[in-house]
């Protein structure tokens, strides 16, 4: 089977294998105190051009989000967020199991506006005096985002002003954030997301790492005791150098925002060839996650040999499935599938 | 500086780094579903001398320790461990974030015994009808101990003993039950361990891997639902082989235990070293951590050469430090501090 | 202002207020270990022809649902609730503070239905082995609902089979169980829905007390350690007999339900009125809440006068608006509303 | 059998039932939102000499305990206390269900010192970078403490000095704060309680109110927010003027203290007669509740007539016992207990 189930079917990047590799018997300090993460927090803050930023590293994505929003909220505030949120539908109530109600809207093809935030905000300070409800203190977007589409810079920053208007923290979940901002059409880059957060994530293990999140932390009421609220949760690695090392690697001199480009063309050629045999996509993007709609046929002959995933019924002869790359998709695994689709299609 | 200051100062254990590189670019299944997780299982099953028994593997201690307790109590129940346990004083409250109690007990040196978990389940049953108290429901050990001592079979024994007798689940936390197993006193062995507890941790970080720990479930009700708090809790890492890998290595042909014997045995040479120079030591143990009371000039002498960990101070002259082996310490670095101690005593 | 705004704007019914007056210098022991509570348990019992059941009172809504839940569900399950159940809207995420997501469905005028319960389960069971998301677990109806709809017996004798065939709990949030139970349409009664659910409340607060929640717990895990799940969350009243004396009063010959009919008899007259008067109804039902939408010039007049709940803007011209009764409501008062409604709709 | 086994007893003081009567069929908005609340903060404010701070009222102890805490804490944050305060050893975890852990000291008969306190910070500071520990952010205080002794002024003002040297917020937990003021060796008072605080509660269920707890909230960031935190707990109680009546009749003319007094001079009389009876005391104190040493025959003796409360065996011929009066014992019952104490003792 070839895999186009998800964008963490690889180990890592060599390059970062190779520095593992290289680092492997050199002694260090535990828990991120050693001069491999010290050395990432300096690259991160200048690929995001902001020296004041607090910069953590932490294993995976749940416990980026989790951790973001404990160190953030107090008891009686919630997290807006898309319906589709990673957050909501897939890290097994994470968020509650942390004390905290997510204030769900509905969101269009993964994303959301600055005039949905702004209503719920409305609506909490109309509703008989806050008391009986959550306060909304912090949005969560994704971005990349769960269905590859992406937020401009404009849309960003309106959203970014309505959360300063209305005294929220923006938060982004930015497991896919390579791919987000290498897409053809963004005009996004890692400095403007840190200007417009509070807090934000760059994601590693979707993106060429073999797992790990930066968490870089603006806010200042946040950045106060993340590392404590990190090793309630678990997510102190005692060998913290071992993210220092992949994520100073992958961002120092762009081998991150190649890898997304890679990811993100591969997509396109297969977009591409699903397009030329007519297949509609249930979502439009141009990032690396791609949504076809598939007819009964295609998807049962791909499947012998693909591994694809799975989404749901689209009407009585067709699946919506999900077709993901990586920056370890190999043109030649794409080309295959796309002459399958093609052969297929044209019986 | 030279390393002694814990058992996690490098990367991996050659073997393990190596089988991480020959697969790198194998294509699996993510979140633990591919065949090198199940291959894990088998081994460790094996191992354990129990094919019944669920075999999950997280990222690290505090994310074993607060699931596999997360897991097991309802939200009156509490868990008895010693004051030194690792849970108690060394994961930032992870267990009371879990919205449980730790019921603690005064340990000796690390350690304690059937009889005192008894009394804190016989004073519950007197106190009040039980209402305005936390319920015992759990036992915390650490084996090896945070103080390096260990508990024999009979010690365990009688401890399982009494959890039976009192309804209370045992866990282990074994993130260095490798040094506890090996060391040269010790009659234990991993399947009368998992004969005696209901849930118990083999742990990789502090024993060479690069990061993990295995959670051995017995017990059928912590294990209903066990995969969903490791996600619900962030513990479920995306490219779950690398922990699969990793264990597999060093369980398969007791490659671990040797790791850990090797440890000892580079502990023991320091102790001896120590010993034979009038050193006392706050604890007595025949594992990988040494607790010496050095005297302020050796302390002073060998901090500028050597990394160690300081413990608190004995009296006006002297501290009690704690020095760390591993799987990777070299005989040579061994020989450079005990030629270093007896230089520095016999001025 | 004469109130209709909620259906507890007075204290305490005269009899329980009595009852409180007679018995204030007597001596009991606290925390509801007096004759009082055991009384009133054993009344509950009989009203509920199941000798069986564990019975507990706690001071409001809140605290009964969440006790109710904390009580029965472990960290990684969540409870099923429409969305306008009161745990999801109006108590401030009390729910998700304890930890668990509430898996909410679109009700129909506050009620959910069994295939709806169903297809949530069908979901988790075929959604990516289950691990990522929460495990439904229960199940939360309200009864009578927030918006004065009521269940019949078969609607919720199938919604019981679901609930078994699905290993899930039924808890029934009772705040105004007497109000759906006396409903002139209702074919319901406290035995049935003893037999129906697993755990579920008596409303006292909302219901002629001047506090109070009976909750009745059938389930044996739920009720082991019940009364500590109380006591951790504030739930066990000082002076337990407090409670013990306005349960037995108000259920021990029927008082309870004599009180609901009145209320209920109330709105219908009122209810009786505005239709005649061509007014429309948000909701329809029988019981003590009515959901008129008025036009304007008749909410603004009655307004000057009367205490109702504005709900949201229907239309341009009209508002939704609650008008509640209660045991307390007078026949004076009624009067006075409909002559009003009569007069400012004919001028 | 006449109860001196807790201040709980009886019912509520006739002046404070009386009002509840008188006031039973007027019609309020629910929810603390009435005149009787409003007019109790204003008396409560007075009473504290201090219109500055925010006043709510909860139904009881263990609410007032959590909702303060958990209003004041972030995650990672947790609370100096006396291994024998009553959130450490009566409330079943609810701190810890609540996410916090309590850092126990060990009082003297009930009290911490400012000392204590000093050095809990200064460890922490020591401790490893203080990543892998918990916070110290709040000391919760108990006065008149669960021992029945008090802290004087000057205690008090060192206490809050190094609160507010080390950045901790001061609550004083004070479901007794009554008897400890007016205590005859007492130099305390609510102003100065309010000046040394960042919150505090004055206890009403153990001091004369059907039930109550009046927490006094100073500082902003724990007052911002905090009517959410009482509602997602299940501390705000619907029909909440039954609060404000009860506070209001306590405070506003001196009522709660003269009961105080009442209750402490019952004590003091117990106390005489034991002590010219040759009888010890575990603890020396002041207030309502009495710790004597009892000889077995005298202990079972008494036990016949009495409910005292067993608080453990003392040697093997005694046992503590505790007790109790209230603004409710008699001088009847005190004369009694007397009598029977030196016959008994005189045989």
């Amino acid at each position: 089977m070839i895999e186009f189930s998800g964008d963490y079917s690889e180990g890592a990047h060599p390059r970062l294998l190779n520095r593992l590799v290289e680092t492997n018997m050199e002694q260090t300090f535990g828990y991120g105190r050693d001069r491999y993460c010290a050395e990432a927090v300096k690259t991160i803050r200048k690929a995001c051009q902001n020296d004041d930023v607090d910069v953590h590293m932490v294993v995976g994505g749940t416990l980026a989000n989790t951790i973001a929003i404990a160190a953030a909220l107090r008891p009686h505030q919630g997290v807006i967020a898309p319906v589709s949120a990673h957050i909501n539908v897939q890290e097994t109530g994470s968020i509650e199991a942390a004390g905290h109600k997510i204030l769900t809207i509905p969101g269009e093809n993964g994303k959301i506006t600055a005039a949905q935030i702004d209503k719920v905000c409305e609506e909490y300070l109309e509703n008989n005096g806050n008391v009986h409800v959550v306060q909304p203190k912090m949005v969560c977007l994704t971005h990349a985002t769960e269905y590859g589409t992406i937020y401009g810079r404009k849309e960003l920053q309106v959203i970014s002003d309505v959360c300063r208007k209305r005294d929220l923290y923006l938060y982004i979940d930015g497991a896919r954030i390579g791919y987000g901002v290498a897409a053809v059409d963004s005009d996004m880059d890692l400095p403007f997301i840190a200007k417009c957060c509070d807090v934000f994530c760059i994601g590693g293990s979707k993106q060429g790492a073999f797992f790990g999140e930066a968490v870089v932390v603006k806010n200042k009421y946040i950045a106060d005791g993340f590392r404590q609220v990190m090793k309630q949760r678990g997510g102190l690695l005692a060998k913290g150098r071992l993210l220092g090392i992949q994520f100073h690697e992958l961002l120092v001199d762009g081998l991150y925002f190649e890898l997304s480009r890679h990811a993100n063309k591969m997509a396109a050629s297969i977009r591409g060839c699903l397009q030329a045999n007519g297949i509609k996509f249930f979502v439009e993007n141009t990032t690396n996650l791609l949504f076809p709609i598939l007819p009964d046929n295609l998807y049962g002959e791909l499947s012998k040999k693909y591994s694809l995933t799975y989404c749901g019924r689209h009407d009585d002869k067709s699946s919506i499935v999900r077709i993901a790359t990586s920056w370890a998709t190999t043109e030649r695994n794409v080309q295959l599938l796309n002459s399958d689709i093609s052969a297929i299609m044209q019986r």
